[in-house]
């Protein structure tokens, strides 16, 4: 990690209260914004750069010009509200909410640790109003909080931003709809319109435009300018206030993702990245690092040096205590935000991606399957299916951010002969597209549901992000196999059951990350349904597990328990909801302390569905659950596996005190 | 039940073979199809007369004139594609495809029930192309399919009919931008603009127009035509298929909702109804039936004689095998379709809605908790809040249909210090709304999610409406408390706690049928979180349940035990993912049998929590769940009962044999 400098919170106060002319001083503000998002996101090793820098000349003409936050305060019901839809922005703000010493710097430099800010917006955080993450809620929230104003007698207004992308999730047009429809007032919605999503242009994914013609047939007011000209943007707000007749004001404001580092601006940063734009997740590596950083230091002093101010001194963040955590955070592997590993554990020769596996599988199958096609919503970097669009462009759809949209296509698809791979996040597929998975299930078709980034980790993006509910979700729905494959081998084995053999509809949980260690599956295994493979031998209790990071902990456990002479099975059981009665009773006959270790919530995944099972054993051996209690925590892979005791020597602990005549040993 | 008469398949082919003018062919066909819909629906007992009326000159005018399908049949892969995607007008689609010797007579005269047709569409059945029923994924399927076509080399086109009130669910927007951009081709949208949607006028729920210009400005080609002319309709589809240039055709079908009844005509029946529009769902009493029924054969036999054609020859529907389970169908209680009781044990002066017992406690709420306030998804009448939006106009919030605005707007509205109460149907509302409760939830704020229609029962509106996944899709959310009040009086109890004095967010499950008995409880009982109550004691087993429907059952099963001699306890346990240990301990210590009856799937719900609850025993008792497995059966009650054992019969032989000893009784 290199030398890190923060500008202070005092120095934000000295230029705010300095006698300049407003615009200046604004246009200084976000750059010092700037320079202090841009440490935050390098010392957690992740965070989207990309649309930070884009919004925060908005993000900072709303807090120190346009809103009455500073004044009266976060606490004050008559506060104007502002928040950001999309969130990933929000490294941006929480240097802005620093800048005003409503943050502390403290955690400020704790971004997407335990304990510090999180990676998306949540409301544990002061200053922060909504949380946000996943796409699309922001303006139904943020008129939800108009309307409570209005109806409570309060004062203030209600500012949500979106992304231009986030706009092709249909949420939006409903909520504007009624936005336009209910006329609340005192609403009003900024377009980041940065002309960028996840991996490509909006205009390629799924063209917005004319967004203006779009926005004023749904009723609303809508005024475009520049993003970054804090003149006109203060006019923009002055007519979109002025001529508020309840109908919803949005201003796009036109802005250049990246904007203030030359080379992370759009669109010479998406030309230099042959297409696809690097800054919109992840890192900067060290020296990409300095250079992003002395350039914005030296815009930064010139102005200073231009208005004549004294220069600014800077503070020195103190190193992390615990820097492990974030030792693959130059590798920006994934949009997801660069998912860190366990360094500790971590074999770096041998890290591999089970993801990765998946992309080159389908790569393969379709040269045997024809029927085989792909559909993504805006992730085919993160979801591994960029190589596939471009191996088999004329199979591959890209639905932009619509994932309702998306399933129910392949739903039609597969009515009519094909066999569509839908890939997403498991977060957003599983739950925002639930019921059209439903309606697509009761078809009687097959949908391969590829979910990915499902678990605990990484867990630096936060709970819009971990997927800890996505096998409770499809556990209902009749016909549908959850499955989580543990290393490349097993990946590729089940994706090609899941296309070529299933027979209805099949989800296959994917780590986003890179495995904490190769999980070795014995020679000549192939998965069958219902069926696990025991991965380490043990009389005295066993682990049953599934999927890289859950099975790395069972084995760590595993391994410590061995140490204090208790020997503990492991067995990696990929099916969640899949149980074959003969595996089970040879398997389970004579076991009597079994640990479930979820990567998911302790609720509707493998340990609910064992529970069942073992009611068909004569003597069925007590079972207990490790998973997901509660909120997942944000925080580095460590962090969150300690946080939820879910970390091999944690349960190692749990085991052995479960096992009778050992808990002292 | 009044005499039946039907229309016969030789009389359609008698009529559209004859040679007649193609326009008058198509009205007399469409007249044809409405009084063999009008038929069926009354048989019934339940169905959607309103937009069937609407939508039947399209329909007519697609099937005899416009696509290919009586031609090439419905196994051809270059067949045209037609399907609705509102689906609640299906027995218009049933007439037509009844006319053409697709359906069965037999069939058509099963809607709604088992081994019949659904009442809402399903693939299972001859010539429906696609499963609809919840609103609004109909775009996203037409272009998967017009997308696998055209991959595949196939002929034929693709035409989906939306409602227009449909048009508020966000995901068609997705869709149609995705159309635009994607350029499929071969793809047309039939709006039914009728202007009316399930409670009132559209402009009224939330205004659609400019409709055009909100299409035109998403990138559809647009044209808009009389629905019912069918000169215009041929031409407004040859515009539309001549200019196709990839972008989706979009025909805007000025229609009449109730068209061809001259009493169930808008406006003039949404005047008659002082506002309320009655013939959206639920089948006309014999007297309206008749007078229906008369009407539209007095202009059928005038058209035939006009056009110099024999009289029709009509059929006589044969009487029902099993009347029973319509015993209630004239009652439009409720738009979901007249639930029907089981009424071979229905007590029909006890009968009562638990649904009605919410609406006025919510009234009586409202005056101790001023900061309750309620949100509605155009089911005002069925989830029996019309009252409440009467008696406190400024608290009540109508969002139309888009579940997923509605439930952020209430998490706007809850962290600027509402209190709102959100309704919709379960399956909607569980399940589309998904990821937003959830980012609700996250916010550590408290919303009320009154989830109406929870359960198999009514049966006879198919499984898109039947909620049996609602329990398990908000299990693995922190926070929210799920419960299932069985009579008025815990209803009340319930929704009083959830308002008042629940810390977080609640999912208050609720029957929207007449309960099939009043269930009795204890003199002083008062719901207490994750304590049961137990209604009969026993000694032999224990049957465990909750809510109106299978608490009957449940105390069914007991009582026909009783009379074998075997003693079984029954116990009512709202709280279905809660429970106390104490409680626990002191219900199930020394009993050996256990028969959760699940008003759900059987995972997810609270046969799991009991599972999970049960290993904090020292002895735990054996547990068996009995729920709806695989997909929910469309039928009557008793039929849908009766089809997955559910009923006091079945649940009483599953006791017997799991008591030892007394299997033989």
């Amino acid at each position: 990690m290199p030398r890190l400098e923060l500008i202070p919170t005092g120095e934000f106060t000295r230029v705010a209260s300095a006698g300049l002319d407003a615009d200046g001083r604004l246009a200084l503000l976000s750059d010092m914004c700037r320079a202090n998002a841009l440490v935050a996101v390098k010392r957690a090793g992740s965070g989207h750069l990309g649309s930070t820098f884009s919004s925060l000349d908005v993000v900072a003409h709303l807090l120190w010009e346009e809103l009455n936050v500073a004044e009266l305060g976060f606490d004050s019901p008559d506060r104007d509200v502002f928040f950001s839809s999309k969130g990933h922005d929000v490294p941006g703000l929480y240097a802005a909410l620093n800048a005003l010493g409503v943050v502390s710097t403290e955690r400020l430099l704790r971004l997407r640790r335990l304990g510090g800010v999180d990676g998306h917006p949540d409301v544990g955080v002061p200053g922060i109003e909504a949380n946000s993450g996943s796409l699309g809620m922001g303006i139904s929230k943020a008129r939800g909080i108009a309307w409570a104003k209005r109806h409570l007698g309060r004062g203030g207004r209600v500012v949500v931003m979106t992304g231009d992308g986030e706009l092709q999730e249909g949420q939006n047009w409903e909520a504007l709809q009624a936005a336009a429809h209910q006329r609340v007032g005192r609403l009003l919605v900024v377009v980041d319109r940065n002309e960028l999503q996840s991996d490509k242009a909006t205009e390629e994914i799924l063209a917005l435009e004319s967004l203006e013609a779009k926005l004023v047939a749904f009723g609303c007011r809508v005024v475009s300018c520049d993003g970054h000209d804090h003149g006109v943007l203060r006019d923009a707000f002055r007519t979109l206030w002025r001529e508020d007749d309840g109908t919803p004001g949005v201003l796009i404001a036109r802005t250049i993702k990246g904007k203030g580092v030359s080379f992370m601006e759009h669109p010479a940063a998406l030309a230099a990245g042959g297409g696809t734009y690097r800054w919109h997740a992840g890192a900067p590596d060290d020296a990409t690092f300095a250079a992003a950083a002395a350039e914005l230091r030296d815009r930064i002093d010139g102005r200073i040096a231009e208005l004549g101010l004294d220069p600014l001194a800077l503070e020195v963040a103190p190193p992390l205590e615990d820097d492990r955590g974030t030792s693959l955070q130059g590798e920006p592997e994934s949009g997801a935000g660069a998912p860190a590993p366990k360094p500790a554990a971590t074999r770096r020769e041998a890290a591999e991606y089970v993801a990765a596996a998946y992309g080159e599988a389908l790569i393969e199958l379709a040269r045997r399957e024809p029927r085989l096609v792909v559909l993504d919503a805006d992730l085919a970097s993160d979801c591994r299916v960029r190589a596939f669009e471009l191996t088999e462009p004329h199979r591959f759809v890209e639905n932009g951010i619509a994932e309702q949209d998306m399933v129910s296509m392949a739903a039609g698809m597969a009515r009519h002969g094909l066999v569509p791979v839908v890939n997403s996040f498991a977060s957003f597929l599983a739950s925002r597209a639930n019921e059209q998975i439903y309606n697509q299930a009761s078809e009687r078709t097959k949908v391969v549901y590829a979910m990915h980034y499902a678990g605990l980790i990484p867990a630096g993006p936060g709970k819009s992000h971990q997927s800890l509910r996505d096998a409770s979700l499809m556990a209902a729905i009749p016909g549908v196999t959850v499955v989580h494959p543990c290393n490349g081998e097993e990946t590729r084995a089940l994706v090609e059951w899941a296309v070529l053999h299933a027979d209805e509809s099949v989800a296959i949980r994917l780590a986003i990350g890179p495995s904490p260690r190769r999980i070795e599956l014995p020679e000549g295994y192939a998965p069958a349904e219902g069926i696990g493979v025991t991965l380490r031998e043990g009389a005295d209790a066993m682990l049953v597990s599934y999927g890289p990071v859950m099975l790395h902990e069972a084995l760590t456990a595993a391994e410590l328990l061995g140490e204090r002479g208790i020997e503990a099975a492991v067995v990696a059981m990929p099916w969640l909801d899949r149980v074959d009665p003969d595996w089970l009773a040879a398997t389970f006959t004579g076991v009597r302390e079994v640990l479930v270790v979820e990567d998911h919530a302790p609720v509707g995944a493998l340990g609910d569905t064992l529970r069942r099972a073992f009611a068909a054993l004569p003597e069925p051996p007590a079972l207990q659950v490790a998973g997901v209690e509660g909120w997942p925590a944000c925080g580095t892979p460590v962090e969150a596996l300690r946080h939820h005791a879910l970390d091999g020597a944690s349960l190692a602990e749990r085991v052995a005190l479960a096992v009778p005549g050992r808990a002292g040993t």
